[in-house]
């Protein structure tokens, strides 16, 4: 069984209001030195697969067409080995 | 500068008909092994802070503060030091 966690974050370029919404909150909560704040999606994805490479193509696979939108996001994920 | 990678994720007795709704598409699309999906939240926050202790407490009164629902929700997080 393997275990992945996908993160899906917005390209640099792209505005980021929510992030943004959590960046004006924390200052205004008294948390100075915050320069920037980016909000992302984490999937977790536990899949069962032969072996790890296996399970790597199935997840980048994954994330191009159904997981990331390739126009606004990009994406990268860690894939462990764990017990069913 | 340092760069902190925040995780939010449900609870494991929290329902999250988002996660299933990804499963479902990921087995109609013919990903089969995949076992369970569940969707969180990554927060990406790049602060300024003395030192990686200050920075670690920091972000852990974010977490609790803000930006995780303790009653609902997990939270870990990453720190590491960037160059600005």
């Amino acid at each position: 069984m393997y275990y992945a966690k996908v993160f899906v974050t917005l390209k640099k370029s792209i505005a980021d209001p929510q992030g943004n919404a959590i960046k004006g909150a924390l200052l205004s909560m008294g948390y100075d030195g915050v320069k920037d704040v980016r909000m992302g999606k984490l999937i977790e994805i536990k899949l069962e697969d032969c072996c790890s490479e296996k399970a790597r193509e199935k997840v980048e696979k994954m994330c191009s067409t159904l997981l990331a939108n390739a126009v606004i996001e990009d994406y990268s994920y860690e894939i462990t080995e764990v017990q069913p």
